[in-house]
């Protein structure tokens, strides 16, 4: 694929290209901030907070290599088609008590990687035209999943401590048109770093029970917590919550491995989609991910990338407050790997990018590259804490400081 | 996933629960042939001549293992998120010299298998209710790619010697609705087993350029071909062509990795569509695929399954002379993996089917299953010789011989 060579495509440039009768809704369609950014982090020398990619010197390689290792001498048909494999629905299953979720096999829904889950989710519940109930800035991801359905987007407000305005939501149910469904990002949410109080997480059970609208939870970082964890809020609803959940975050992005839960009535629909989309979920993945669980290793694994992200995190929190100008405000993550930055006045993240790329080495996501028309979360940026170094953070933390506090101290002159 | 435990669940049976709103394509789903089958397969004793699988033992998995190896220990990335592999870029565009196709590595899309590539290209091109010509008996992951989108199906009929009706093509584009795009397998077609006779081919070239209507040719079985092989369209027509490739066939489909091959100017188009669909192709497939075909066992390995394969079917063609009630009639694959068969009266396949499994313990998948409407394609079956061994196909046809000659001559009597 070829990249932008902007950090942030212009909105304006068309992508589909003219000559070819493509449908309707590639018209509206924005060049792919998150492919721009991966080529960008691909350069070298550059320090990234920009992608929410684990920390790549952490993967347990040898114990990936013995597990697929053990998977291809134990059976060939492991690199064939197959039916999801049960030993790997049943490790999921034990997985999601921890996190406090009462799910049965039968109920885990094997997918390629997390946005496939939302990918297919949103093919059965979403039709063209209809109404999404999501905070106003939302993962990239799920933006490029329901943007083909021309959606209405209802839009609701968060705060950094207890998450997303759940008054919003009830307003826009009781008096809006009906949504296809509530998008929800539970916990470390992307791009705001916050998880939701658990005050709000039993309104919002409530609010999906009593106005029987799915509400799908992603969770893809559930498992990354940094303290005492919260209960998704499958675990207090289990009929309208359509729960998301991956491998990506705590194993690896390049397994492709994520999982929903769902009634169990769902899941031949959910086949079907899965079939038209890309058959199977590849089985030498589902089986080298359940080697490696079978073999015990990951409890320690999840042990040290907590304890190293959390000091990541301690490192960026404490840079926030030494090196960035006044009036900067950001939130402190109890799950995942990101981190959002509210900036004064003349420190326009998104402008300054291409220079700071430039000059600096320092890549982040501004903060309008969440918003559905590229116009909310300004002047902001997200900051991903997972995948530089403390050295790095360090030292990319401080040249970004220094360059918002001569932009904040230009505004104030 | 549970599966149907009728070989062909019934059309008749609703398969989205009531009392979820789903979309409304959903109310038309049929359960999946491709998963029931999935899980007949995999009961032990079975014969099966259901799915195109490739042959397990003939995987090189030492070959495969290493590679792994070498990938992981090169680099941690592997395991990333990551823009596609420039490597296997190039290495599929030197594939596609092999075919008689001249392409860059910048019109090369690397994809979750084929059956992405597919899902991508409709998405794309066709609009909820738009036209699409294709066979009236077509590979049925193409089938739950399309009927999403509630399409109007312009059917073409084929013939077992020289593959689809270009006159029948001829006719919808210049009588019919304007179709998003022509869909034809020119290789070992699915499930006909039919190659598309080359005065076809550049009559269907010339057809998508004079009509400007794209063409989606997909090559699954290209490679695998047991004589001369024939130029594909795309190396007849490099504007209107899009050309879907996979290593699920040549290598296995557990890497789930397939390409497209299209104008540049659709790459980023495609781009956004991925990143919504899975946000990219594993990463670590990626990657053990380019460091196995540079290791350069790949030639070797693609001539022994071919040489493999070639006995198989002339196992399977010589054992339907032999077994098969006279009114038979078969195509004679020159690739690929599948067979065509069609019955005399009193052999209806697809009712046959669950006795046949449960006392001879052959599988096989019914014709109707090929056919949008379940109505076209009886009495015939579909049988694929890349999977069973040798020994299998003469057993299992000497069974399914019997029990459609005690069929024939019961109806004849």
């Amino acid at each position: 694929m070829s990249l932008p060579l902007s950090p942030l495509p212009a909105a304006a440039e068309p992508l589909a290209p003219p000559d070819l009768a493509l449908a309707e809704w590639t018209r509206a369609l924005r060049p792919s901030t998150i492919q721009a950014m991966m080529g960008h982090m691909a350069r070298p020398g550059v320090i990234s907070f920009a992608l929410g990619y684990p920390a790549p010197e952490l993967f347990p390689v040898d114990d990936y290599l013995a597990a697929a290792e053990r998977v291809l001498r134990t059976d060939t048909g492991a690199l064939q088609y197959r039916v999801p494999h049960g030993p790997l629905k049943e490790q999921v299953a034990a997985l999601m008590r921890q996190r406090g979720v009462a799910c049965r096999p039968e109920q885990v829904f094997l997918t390629t990687g997390a946005q496939q889950a939302l990918a297919l989710l949103a093919r059965l519940f979403l039709e063209p035209g209809g109404a999404v109930i999501c905070d106003r800035l939302v993962y990239m991801g799920f933006q490029q999943v329901v943007e083909s359905y021309s959606p209405r987007i209802l839009a609701v407000d968060s705060d950094l401590e207890t998450g997303i305005d759940v008054g919003a939501v009830q307003a826009h149910l009781e008096r809006g048109p009906r949504p296809a469904f509530i998008y929800c990002i539970t916990d470390g949410h992307n791009p705001l770093g916050v998880s939701v109080s658990l005050e709000k997480r039993l309104r919002l059970a409530e609010l999906a029970r009593r106005h029987r609208v799915p509400l799908i939870e992603d969770d893809a970082y559930g498992l990354l917590h940094y303290g005492q964890p919260l209960p998704p809020i499958r675990a207090l609803e289990d009929r309208w919550v359509f729960y998301v959940g991956s491998f990506s975050k705590v194993m690896a992005p390049g397994f492709r491995t994520g999982w929903l839960v769902v009634p169990e009535k769902l899941v031949k629909v959910l086949g079907c989609a899965k079939d038209g989309a890309d058959i199977d979920t590849s089985t030498f993945s589902q089986r080298l991910v359940s080697a490696y669980l079978e073999a015990g290793g990951f409890e320690a694994h999840l042990g040290r990338i907590r304890a190293a992200y959390q000091e990541r995190r301690d490192t960026m929190l404490a840079a926030l407050a030494r090196h960035f100008p006044a009036g900067t405000r950001w939130s402190v993550p109890r799950n995942g790997a990101l981190l959002w930055v509210e900036l004064p006045a003349g420190c326009d993240a998104a402008a300054m990018l291409p220079a700071i790329l430039e000059r600096e080495g320092v890549a982040y996501v501004p903060g309008n590259a969440f918003s559905f028309d590229g116009r909310a979360g300004t002047p902001a940026m997200r900051l991903n804490f997972s995948f530089p170094s403390v050295a790095q953070i360090e030292e990319g933390m401080a040249r970004l400081g220094r360059v918002f506090r001569e932009a904040a101290s230009r505004q104030a002159a």
